[in-house]
């Protein structure tokens, strides 16, 4: 059978948060590489993977798949159900919460952080202080619900790693290489769930690919 | 079995959201009521419940659940698994493919749109027009894409509806009572999509207890 294929810029954090999943299923995928500054996401053969022009994009065989999230869940729920929780009614839901806490909570507070604070420099784009403040004022307050749950299990969803967890590894990479990475530090059980995560092969593979500052002091940019 | 617990305020769109699938899935169900504008969501015994103090929240004999695509999939798991297309791997992709795309593209699309534009006059708050262009430009550009799957499969997700339409409800009820609801109009595939949703009688009964201005004009207001 021919391998999945996914398209996107690997230091992308979306791309990162479905390749750490491929990784886990064991999935046989290759990268099909598209050039951010060449504008690869807006020309038509693109857009007629996915219309809203976004990466990344998983074609296996006659299914053309967009949206980070559900991408991951269709690799996992085809190689590896177990993280999805399939089968096991209050297990699934907590998967479930976890992902929709980690969509509304965690990426929409990390990214603009992440761009403003690393991004920023590079492209010439003043940082505005204003928002990163908004942004770390809202992951103080989310920040302490992670930890009260990760005191009582080693999880987000319970005592195994399961996809909730791993749909945090793109955003989170990028912000714990943040100048703002510290305020973990307060959230001893955070951080040794992010430790924890570090140390799993699938991550330690995909952030090899992820430089800190997104390959911008290198010039090596997609 | 004790009937599930429903905490929140029913005019709100999330709340919507879930009560279709409650209704869809022919759970027994009782609403607990809160009060907004009383702040029932900050007190300590809803923080205990959900800790980010939002609504709606699910409460199934031990089990506990928020964030409301992730209550709807519970309850349609447990009831109606047909609706997530479970077992059925592409099926399923699609439908986690489309509730993502309502996620990312459709509710924060509308919400500014019905903040500004409903609920603001009635609170005493300016619009912001440039927001509400803004996000009606994203709409525009959200629409087509709409149109052309609606084109070719009667429902987001193939030719049966699933959690994907349903989960549009609640914005989009709000946003067709809007003065923009007319937009749609030049789309006809996603306007009798609209239609047949509303037809359903899931729909018609959430909908009684939603009215178009949130209650605001007879202030009887949660």
């Amino acid at each position: 059978m021919a391998p999945m294929k996914l398209y996107g810029w690997v230091v992308s954090p979306w791309m990162g948060r479905v390749r750490v999943c491929l990784e886990e299923a064991g999935a046989e995928y290759e990268i099909v590489p598209m050039s951010r500054c060449g504008g690869d996401h807006r020309r038509p053969e693109h857009l007629a993977r996915n219309p809203f022009g976004e990466i990344p994009v998983l074609e296996d065989g006659d299914v053309t798949l967009y949206q980070s999230r559900a991408i991951a869940r269709y690799v996992l729920r085809k190689y590896k159900p177990e993280l999805l929780k399939e089968g096991d009614l209050e297990g699934s839901a907590m998967v479930d919460m976890w992902m929709e806490v980690e969509a509304h909570h965690v990426e929409p507070t990390l990214w603009p952080i992440i761009r403003h604070c690393i991004i920023g420099p590079y492209v010439g784009r003043p940082r505005d202080q204003a928002v990163v403040d908004e942004c770390l004022g809202k992951l103080r307050a989310v920040l302490p619900v992670y930890e009260a749950r990760l005191s009582v299990s080693k999880y987000l969803a319970g005592d195994d790693v399961t996809t909730a967890d791993l749909c945090h590894f793109g955003f989170m990479r990028y912000f714990m290489a943040s100048e703002y990475a510290g305020i973990v530090d307060a959230y001893p059980h955070v951080k040794a769930w992010w430790d924890t995560l570090l140390a799993r092969p699938s991550v330690k593979k995909v952030i090899a690919g992820m430089p800190p500052d997104f390959g911008y002091a290198s010039g090596n940019i997609p």
